[in-house]
């Protein structure tokens, strides 16, 4: 705990520092907060489905009401630009306040009531009632490519608020600035409202160290973690090797497989070649949902396909990536891909002046992707490989080798045919989610969605981090049997 | 994979062995298993609701029909005696019926729909169709304790194969016998009923190599445990150490705190005495529900119950134990209760001959169990310890120390009073299910069961083993976006 560590706000298409560093949350600092969350949480369990609605939807008004400040500081932090900034804060309140709406229903508290049955066991049994109660203070981990979505008061924190959890918040140190300005805005809420203060708690500092001591406190019960491979990984080791282990919920990487089946092409060829482009270069490349790897058959309408892929993406010029961090990895990630010696690069020109890099394309055939694990691996950024194959066996076998991933996309697969059959069978044992037109980058909140899938998409592959389900994560079984009638009255909730 | 391992029935009342040992399934036996359940999987997630519970329904007859000669064989390996056995051979076939109606409602297969949405996001949004696909090929790990309902056949088996994944059981070795009979039965069920060999699959050893390798194998997608904590978080680091980590269901023991508030013993106190014996002693304490922490107030109703429950336990003698190997665990923690400074033991004649051991019962302070966390381990046998404490904040203050069980039982908070709202409260952060009558040992088989609870009852607490909940372990959820209409009309099950 003795790593200095300080934060700054840095000008994300300049590289330089706007204002002063400003130094991490201190251990204590950081074992406070966990403490005022802890000291919240029984308070916060007993909050009324209203209580609690009226929170979200407070959040929900007070970040719109300060998109003025918050746009174009999100922008400065990050480079994401304001066109997508101010959709990703409506995104932001809207599922706050779709939260509130699913809470309000009862949806999240629905009890599974089991009348006694007379008699002996196995069929004679007592009144049970399963009940679901908030699991207990949450660590939540900012993301730095969602500066409002997947960061202070995004879909983790709407989901832990609404199952009536305390939150504690670690602001992500590639927006500091942004964090600082959305944590206050928050705690005012949770003031005025008249709720405690640990309801909301928040810690700052980039090293790994204050993330350790976060997930390693007593009193945390769950994390939500969206970042990358590396870090997720190891705290999600430091959450399993506590003296008691607590669910991580991590969302690690993918490399989103796009499946572009001949008909799709001889149908509509080049118009999907630039919609796939676009989907590409999207923010930079910077979506964990971002299409990395490109299935395309060896034939004419795959070539055609593939040429004009190439022709539409040397065209696109990516703005400016999250950070220098970010933008290094990249780098060395392309760099290794123009050296494999399978593979042939098609868009290779990503020299670029400071922070904004080119898009890159390279092609390979199944055989080699196949047996090389390190093209399974993502490349955060405008990058992708376009993976020809002979059939549909071998197309299975390449999402096979990709193994885990938050999307496959499948285009033109549209009748039933044993072939369709078994690649959409591949791709749901590989993938959280499967497309059948469209591109992955854009994630629809609502109740059927599912944002995981194997790892290392998900640490926890049967849980999603985007959409109302992503409440189940905070809200633990408990059967209740036998229970008096002032508490089944309360349909369980005991506080 | 060098250790040789030998298998052999052992009587479990005279230690003395029955017929000739025989060698453990080999490292290839193992791969071979597994490879045929990886076969096996897309075939049976094809299959229809009927065909499964109609597999279900067949192996419950199966069980049932074999009776005569499982049941004594079970009681010479176990010890356990045929009224018992008698009664988890029906609860086995009862479970297997359970989750046959299950499946066949459609419960397991439900879907959410949520059509699309016109305009842009966040409220615009395409067709997202959520389903649930089985997960793949399950390693089941038999427990010693309950030879048919945790065992070849048990609830884990019996939710896997009702979610339509292979499954690939580890005996366990104190019976093993047993389960040779009984895979032998089940695998005649599946070819009778014309379905591939690789689903239902079966490995034997009592090497920890043996698990290691099955939960290595990369074909495995999940994994189910019951056991002791020592194995079950050796097997649950090998679960998150493979290189595509896989969910680790175990449950790994439980302490089972029963709180007795005055107004109970007050009311009641002799019978309830009466009652607590028989659960600490039913199946010589060999239960995972086994009653071992006894909250109990510094009064004199505590005082008369207390002394009532030393003169029952005195009393009643537990049959054999399961193996010498647990015999001796029991030995030895008992004898560290014994040496403990702070405890002060009220039943200790637990010399016995053979591998019939009598109860324990200790006494210590709430602030001596507080601070001491060896007392917080479970000893497997008819042992418990009596906490006497001064109110309700020193009983919530025992239950957090504690930490994870799968039970908690509260005697007597038949108001709604504040304390007892905070107790309640306070029981449910603990554990999986909170019993207001009767003790924790019997667990009924319906759908708001909740076995499990806060590590180490569960390394994943948000899951049950035991009740309708337990498919949920084995479909995974996946969202089907703009999928066509060959795929919704069949609900999104795609082969």
């Amino acid at each position: 705990m003795s790593t200095p560590d300080t934060l700054q706000s840095i000008d994300a298409r300049t590289g330089q520092p706007h204002g002063d560093a400003w130094p991490a949350s201190s251990p204590a600092a950081i074992e406070a907060a966990v403490a005022a969350a802890a000291a919240a949480a029984d308070a916060f369990a007993a909050t009324s489905a209203a209580d609690r609605a009226g929170l979200l939807r407070a959040l929900a008004e007070a970040l719109e009401s300060q998109r003025e400040a918050l746009v174009p500081l999100a922008d400065r932090e990050s480079g994401l630009g304001p066109v997508r900034l101010n959709g990703e804060l409506d995104r932001t309140a809207f599922q706050l306040r779709g939260f509130a709406d699913v809470v309000e229903r009862g949806d999240a508290h629905a009890t599974i009531d089991d009348p006694a049955v007379p008699g002996a066991p196995p069929a004679g049994r007592p009144r049970m009632l399963r009940v679901r109660v908030p699991v207990g203070p949450v660590a939540m981990f900012s993301a730095s490519n969602f500066p409002f979505a997947f960061s202070v008061l995004g879909g983790d924190t709407a989901s832990a608020l609404a199952a009536g959890n305390p939150v504690v918040v670690k602001g992500h140190p590639a927006h500091p600035e942004l964090t600082r300005q959305t944590v206050a805005l928050a705690q005012k809420v949770v003031a005025a409202r008249g709720l405690p203060a640990g309801v909301f708690q928040a810690i700052e500092g980039g090293s790994i160290e204050a993330g350790v001591a976060l997930v390693q406190a007593p009193a945390i019960a769950a994390v939500a973690f969206t970042g990358s491979f590396k870090g997720g990984t190891a705290l999600a080791k430091v959450a399993a090797e506590r003296p008691r282990p607590i669910p991580f919920y991590g969302e690690l990487g993918s490399v989103n497989p796009l499946v572009a089946l001949p008909a799709a092409l001889e149908a509509n060829g080049s118009a999907l070649a630039e919609t796939l482009a676009g989907s590409i270069c999207l923010g930079s490349g910077q979506f964990c949902t971002s299409p990395g790897v490109i299935v395309v058959r060896k034939d004419a309408s795959g070539d055609a396909f593939v040429a004009a892929l190439a022709e539409k993406l040397a065209a696109l010029a990516p703005h400016a990536m999250l950070t220098p961090g970010i933008r290094g990895a990249f780098d060395k990630g392309v760099a290794a891909w123009k050296g494999h010696p399978r593979l042939k690069a098609l868009v290779s020109d990503t020299a670029a002046a400071g922070a904004t890099p080119r898009p890159f394309l390279g092609e390979v055939q199944a055989a080699d992707f196949i047996a090389d694990h390190h093209l399974h691996e993502e490349v955060f950024g405008s990058a992708a490989l376009v993976v020809r194959v002979d059939s549909v066996a071998e197309t299975i076998a390449v999402l096979h080798a990709v193994g885990g991933s938050l999307t496959v996309t499948v285009w033109g697969a549209d009748s039933d045919t044993a072939e369709h059959r078994d690649l959409v069978r591949a791709a749901t044992q590989v993938a959280g989610r499967v497309l059948f037109t469209g591109v992955p980058t854009g994630v629809a909140v609502t109740a059927a969605q599912h944002h995981g899938g194997p790892f290392p998409a998900s640490t926890s592959p049967f849980t999603t981090s985007v959409g109302y389900a992503a409440l189940d994560r905070f809200l633990r079984p408990v059967a209740l049997q036998d229970a008096p009638a002032w508490l089944t009255d309360r349909k369980g909730v005991p506080v």
